[in-house]
């Protein structure tokens, strides 16, 4: 897709420092690492985000994503590895080019998890579950 | 596995809010949610982390994830959708269990994705990245 920065690494139009390349999957490092070692596994072919990208190519991407998770664990010696998809801009997507995030890190690095104050009120849970398992099988 | 609170909730003794199951995959409400309609995907089976789960358990739980990503987003009218899989506790993996969050967001929720202050010195990216594709070959 025109002016989408990564099909333009991807069609070799803008230097990236690959890590992984199949014919459908390509893996490079973030230029702006939450960690040294952060890379982004994309799929060579534009959809707009995980939610929109085929079952079959979601599959390829995500155990690509795993082994790369496994490499630069050892490699960066991290003590932990997030994988993070955001899904519209309200969710942090800033490249509308479905993209799995491979995190390494270090029990010191100082980035935390949101933490969470919101719970349930009683039967609430039962309710909005019921909702989505319906959703499920519309 | 014993002690395992996902493991109990499995076995059902333990109470959540299911969303979806199969033979192989659960989904329930996470009772501490970011916000509300935040779900935890998981194996049946135990394994401690997604880099130590199988590929096919892997690509099975990432499919229910996206089906079940996009049903929430609709349930809960979600602007935007976070999928997170936190592995090791330096990542602030808390339940040693493998399980994919599904996060429904706004764009006034107040949460931030972490920010980057890195940058790779000239040539340092590349080095490392050679480094990840050669333990990839290993």
């Amino acid at each position: 897709m025109e002016d989408c920065i990564f099909c333009k690494i991807i069609k070799g139009e803008i230097p990236a420092d690959k890590v992984y390349e199949d014919d459908r999957v390509l893996a490079f490092l973030d230029i702006s690492p939450i960690n040294k070692g952060h890379i982004l596994v994309v799929p060579k072919e534009h959809f707009e985000n995980l939610l929109e990208t085929p079952d079959e190519l979601v599959e390829k991407l995500v155990l690509a994503g795993k082994k790369i998770g496994l490499a630069v664990r050892e490699v960066v010696r991290a003590e932990g590895i997030n994988v993070g998809i955001n899904n519209g801009s309200a969710a942090g997507q800033v490249v509308f080019h479905t993209h799995i995030h491979i995190i390494p890190r270090f029990s010191d690095d100082g980035y935390k998890l949101w933490g969470s104050d919101k719970k349930y009120e009683l039967g609430e849970g039962r309710e909005l579950a019921q909702k989505i398992q319906e959703q499920l099988n519309n």
